[in-house]
């Protein structure tokens, strides 16, 4: 039995975590964490049987625990209950799947108690990936990319020495607005943006990866993942999303992991990893498919991208400004405040305005983050 | 050190083994062998000091034992000098580069004295492979692939469970008459099909590789080497061979190795398998690339293809039958005897008429490659 937290299991990734669990009779679900959707979290709850759940909002939780009082489980709440759920003793996995720096605070609680961590939290590796990964090196407690592009890197460095990396060659669908002027894309509205040709994600994540943002910021975990620099890692677009990511090693060979748009298969994978096990649903038709084209990334009109080597190159607290900037602007534009390009405006406004500080605590990078925010809105 | 016998050391893939040996100073080369050009052998010996070599003609060993008088090198020759060439006590590695069924007495001999062996002569488990393989378990002995697709095949299988094998897609250029239909294949003229569009290589592969017959041969061995049935290997036709093939798992994961054309990759990555090293020469370019497509192998207007899953799967001499045919009708072919489609007529004739015998020891296998190639002389 694989003893598993989803924290974010309302989420779509906390949501398909727990349809693997449940295809799979050897996982045994153990604690789940929430924002508010506590109706949602009732039915995992009752399907489950957690031994703990926990609900961000502490009046939602009081809520929720009298729905469930039947129910041999602990409600918990707040930062203190996320902890408590990523660090339940029986616990071996921690899915990661919460959005935002709210995931920092208990994967490092979960590495210190010596879990695996599943990670879907794109902001922990990227504002203090020089925190976590030295940990779980002293620890010994493993990273599993739940990402499709991590897993696919992870995939194809499975067996191999990552000494042997020459480069990581990161895909990327270029989003509903590969192609489009800068100009162009000032029309741009949210109805279009939340359009992904291929992947059914959430809004703030389709919305970062037409801006090319989330590859930004996918370059910056790949850069803590997998030990390299962010010179070495180069994004490919490859409108399809055939290709997951692929590795360049130093004899020249390229390896690469193909699949259906199925975020069930990075997920099963990092659970049972090195283990393979049959996954239901549909395979790659190669016939179907009947070519993959491959472009250069376009920096100018998508500078989010520039933006982010510049964060990882330069390090400290900049990816920090760079991602909370983001999520600040993205939050402006859904709520129809800003138009599409000044998105980006916002970070490199930020960015620019920010003294970065090397080698951050977690202080400090909560404390730059609130920064950010607040010149965000002094600015905007 | 490394220490390495090469078979077939004046070929295509014997010479760049003698590339990579000279590109990495661990390597020694202890044994090699070839067939009759003893000028280019006298070359390789005065560089790289083997211990012996074997010359397949005896007049030819007799001729270079001569020229290399003043040099501590035993000349040997014919099937005894190349079985000892392969069992020479220091060997690790044998490199079976040698072209037909000529190879398989030497693999056999060096399996039993314990070396590993880099696989480059398709005959061998084409036709034995239900006795080559179980040899090797038994003597605990790998066989490396060093063909193209089986090394990509191979690649992808490292770290992985051969049990999570769902299938096997084996790239295929498809050829420089690709599109063609049989009407056209008929003016086919033997310049034609020596222009191969991504490979350099011997007359007689770049003939295979036109007529499908190559990738029925890569099936069969593919079968052997990972351990599959033959409707697990699929056929994909993808013209500029940047994919040299893939695996897809249980899990719907699709794991491919993409190069450039240089077969130094394969030959260095089973010399140091799995150990990966830097390999000078050109690095794929997804720019230049462009683009990747797909197509289903045209098994109507070449029927090779169709013939090796027939005789693959009935198995016992069949292959043996398929393989000697063919390198019959092939020669024919060259020397302009025969029209081009009769290459596969060939082959479905002398399948017909013969009457296979199950589980052959390897008397079995030459007597009926002398039965096909007497079939052919009786008939064409």
């Amino acid at each position: 039995m694989r003893k598993i937290a989803i924290l974010g299991s309302t989420g779509s990734v906390g949501k398909q975590t727990l349809e693997v669990a449940d295809n799979q009779k050897d996982i045994e679900v153990t604690a789940l964490a929430a924002g508010s959707n506590i109706c949602l979290l009732e039915e995992q709850i009752r399907k489950f049987h957690p031994k703990i759940a926990c609900v961000w909002r502490e009046d939602k939780a009081r809520e929720l625990a009298a729905s469930v009082k039947d129910l041999p489980v602990r409600i918990v709440s707040g930062m203190e209950g996320l902890i408590e759920a990523a660090t339940e003793s029986s616990v071996e996995i921690v899915v990661t799947a919460i959005v935002g720096m709210i995931g920092i605070r208990p994967t490092i609680a979960a590495i210190e108690a010596g879990k695996d961590i599943a990670l879907a939290n794109k902001e922990t590796l990227v504002t203090a990936g020089h925190i976590i990964m030295p940990l779980a090196k002293e620890r010994g407690v493993k990273i599993l990319p739940v990402d499709s592009e991590h897993s696919a890197i992870f995939q194809c460095l499975n067996g191999e020495d990552k000494k042997a990396i020459h480069k990581i060659l990161l895909t990327a669908s270029g989003g509903p607005f590969r192609g489009k002027t800068r100009k162009e894309l000032e029309s741009v509205q949210v109805e279009d943006a939340l359009n992904h040709p291929n992947w059914s994600m959430g809004r703030k994540i389709t919305i970062d990866s037409s801006t090319m943002v989330n590859k930004g910021l996918e370059v910056m975990e790949a850069k803590w993942l997998f030990g390299v620099e962010m010179e070495q890692v180069q994004v490919v677009i490859q409108p399809k999303s055939v290709i997951h990511s692929m590795v360049e090693f130093e004899d020249g060979a390229v390896m690469a992991q193909l699949g259906t748009p199925d975020m069930k298969l990075p997920i099963q994978y990092a659970l049972f990893y090195p283990e393979r096990r049959f996954l239901p649903g549909d395979r790659l038709d190669f016939w179907s498919i009947n070519q993959i084209t491959f472009e250069k990334p376009d920096m100018v009109n998508f500078p989010g991208l520039k933006l982010a080597y510049i964060a990882g190159k330069k390090g400290g607290t900049l990816p920090t400004v760079f991602n909370a900037a983001n999520e600040r602007a993205v939050a402006k534009f859904l709520n129809r405040e800003i138009s599409y390009p000044t998105i980006t405006d916002m970070i490199e406004g930020a960015m620019n305005g920010h003294t970065v500080k090397e080698n951050p605590t977690v202080e400090d990078i909560l404390e730059a983050e609130a920064a950010a925010y607040e010149y965000i809105e002094s600015r905007w």
